[in-house]
């Protein structure tokens, strides 16, 4: 078993943290708020004062915090991974970033002589607690293989994507076309609640069809109960669509649906739904 | 084994009514551009020369046409269905059109002592062919008993919806969810491709997680071939998309995705993309 | 002078009843709701009980109703304009509708041997009150020519476009463009306003620049003050936003500030802001 | 008469500077790419290497460049204005940048001793070369004043809007509610011409109502035209309403129309018009 270091335990990285811990390996752990590290210490995990100190005492440590700004104040901020990092020394970031992001840690790791792995997850807090994350990797292939062990106590399936960015770029297509898809769904409830079908019987015609899948059948009955209890925070995807968007703008491309969704899921930021899951853009659309 | 009717024998009426007589059932069909009856009735099928000589020898006849405007011909045109209709005949109309026409159909039916099922469909071609389509009825819930062996042959799933207009609602509603995922996979799909992500690692990574859905599964390599070949016309979702947006309107009911994937839509048909399979909205987010 | 007759005293027409009557010219009213003649038959209109009522005893009688459904009630309603439309009678609908109506109503005219012009107005209360309408008129040219005086009473420009259809294309293009451009200053006024802008700073710039206009000019300072007390009722625009999106449909045009606009007169009138000015588009952007 | 320097010499500056020059004040100019330097230069103005050449020889410099990036590159580059500001000197710039670029920008001079004023332009070429524009300043008022008669010179109102950045966001919201107008106007001369109503119609009833307004004046026929010769480059069009909804998204507002407008100006780039004028967003409504 191998020793890491992780950075940001949020709802996805103290989930993803535990299980290295069941899985036997030996962890280091960081948070900016430091409370959140108990229940990791309480099942054995070390606590650090600062990223620096965790990459110090740590081959490979892993990182998962909520946007571009924290990732970087990560590296570069006062007792920050770079201050550590080197030859021997691994970095492996989980977080969702845009690809400029991803661009500019690679070098700053790499020219002090470390190694960097961009390894964002597809999944929210159910797979993150169960173990079956997808991690989109992307940079340095043989580190992968390395941690592959860690990988596999944290997800299910491993996809790796070619240089740094691919990660990123992945995770931004496959959020924004989620952000599309449960827009999408949401108009669908709505409309059928004011044509007065029953969500059941909508759910039930769904599911025999082509458009059958996981998450309009996890969603929906929470979304017709009006059960908002964050799995992925709106907020979050309000941050992924508006990168996935500016990923289209730089690349000339007009995205219609996403930035519809973009669009509600302001609307229910402006709301107050930010805190709340990204299925509660259903508000929104309900107006 | 029973006697039935069917009118429009188009990309799923064709298959459709096939199903019917593989079953073993006697069938006499009509479509307002004749020589699409041959195939049937190479296959055993009765040919008749209006909508209103098919009614006069069948107990039950199906419908099966493309928007409202040719529901209503079929009705109410000359040798249209009402001239024949009455006690002791049944109508199933399973064309798509918005809850209006179906509310206005109904009626015209009953006061001249027939019966009326409304029950438009959930599938394209393949599951035409495959006899595996989704029945969304509504009305006369002892005529769909009546008619099970029927459904049955065509389709694999039977839902009663309750009273006239809600099968057609239903529907829209689903196309209308429909609409928005074709056009954010789209969207996915030539964002990741300028991306320079493979389309492959991109169907790779969807069908791995909670977006995975048999749409998706089916289309996408075609779209990534640029395999536009007709299962359901673009120009049907289109109208399909229009009349949930009405719905919406009178509902006052702002329908974010739908609305734009309407105008993605709109510029596919505007570019000459009409007849072909629904997922050429692809061309008009590639610009 | 002439007599007339003047079918629906709301907002627009009882101010242009009004404006014949001033000219000097003898007027017979009709209203849905009758109390609303009174204000009219004290300047010294008569009132007649039904609309066929009022074309009986007038050469040439003017309609002004809220929207196509109305205007088609008008006319074949019971005690409607057809039962006393003939020869010697000319009718002139300046209500905006769609171009079908129009064109539905122009032949149940001309057949009985009457004469139609279409007429709709662009003006709103202001305009109507002072005379200042502009006529977008279509059809049939001699009578436009017949009744310049009662034109010129009520207005100061009179269009004459072809055939009919065209003033209700015409009224839906300048509506469609107004319903953009009302919604663009209200957002670059909510956005002004967060962005810690002084309203009147952004007006003053504005009127110095290519963009000022009347409509600005007008609005600006109410909707600052959110006084939206209606000149032009907000559901009116969104009814001619609808229309005017729907000749978009037939013509497969995609629309795009015009399907924006829509949607957030949806969705002002969701909040139900539907009786008051138009401008109150600022409360659906100010969300 | 004063000495002033002027980095950039595009479309705007170019005839800024000009008009400087023929107020009778001293100028020494510089541009990226020199040779744009040489109709002023024959008018009598001095050429410099650099930005700081020019700062270092002039009290006052005016820049005006296209966008943020070149903006901050005229500041921190090689050979930038950093080099030479300092006490005594004073910056004033005329592009129109997002607030975060102005708001880093200031400190970055006055630190050194500079006096920095935020100068955006409300106007395009035309009122460039005729000395028409409209100043939209903040900052340092007492600068504002000291330069007054080469503003003047330049432009014929000059606002001031209080702290640094709320020139750059005045700028953004104007341009914002441009991008809508022109789009509505594009959409509605689109409509107009497929619905057979001849522009010269649309424009005479456009212009005698309250939409009047010198924008769809002057680009109107030219539109009708096709005459798509470059007054405000198209590119620069977009990058504002980018900027401007990066504003909104800071401020959590949705922008309906100008997110459909900057979309629909996305489409026009993506079919090779960013060097046309602002207008050939009618192309991509056209389809």
């Amino acid at each position: 078993m191998a020793k890491y270091g992780f950075l940001g335990l949020g709802i996805m990285g103290c989930p993803m943290a535990a299980n290295l811990l069941k899985a036997g390996h030996e962890l280091v752990v960081w948070n900016r708020t430091p409370d959140k590290c108990a229940p990791l210490v309480a099942q054995g995990a070390a606590r650090a004062g600062t990223p620096a100190e965790v990459v110090a005492v740590c081959p490979v440590t892993f990182a998962m915090v909520s946007d571009p700004e924290a990732s970087l104040e990560l590296l570069f901020g006062t007792g920050g991974v770079l201050e550590s990092i080197g030859e021997g020394k691994a970095y492996v970031d989980c977080s969702t970033v845009d690809p400029h992001t991803s661009i500019e840690v690679s070098p700053s790791i790499t020219e002090q002589g470390g190694r960097f792995l961009e390894a964002p997850v597809s999944g929210s807090r159910k797979p993150a607690e169960d173990g079956t994350l997808l991690f989109l990797c992307a940079g340095d292939q043989s580190l992968l293989e390395e941690i592959r062990p860690a990988l596999d106590a944290m997800g299910k399936t491993i996809h790796f994507l070619g240089e740094v960015g691919q990660g990123a770029r992945m995770k931004l297509v496959i959020n924004m076309i989620m952000g599309g898809m449960i827009t999408a769904f949401a108009e669908g409830l709505v409309l059928a609640d004011k044509a007065g079908i029953a969500a059941d019987d909508l759910f039930a015609v769904l599911d025999g069809g082509v458009l059958a899948n996981p998450l309009f059948r996890v969603k929906g009955p929470r979304m017709a109960a009006g059960d908002f209890a964050p799995a992925f925070p709106l907020k979050h995807e309000k941050k992924d669509l508006r990168l996935a968007l500016q990923l289209g703008e730089e690349l000339t491309l007009s995205l219609p649906t996403a930035t519809a969704a973009n669009a509600a899921f302001l609307r229910a930021m402006n709301a107050g739904c930010g805190d709340e899951d990204f299925s509660a853009v259903l508000k929104a659309i309900r107006g």
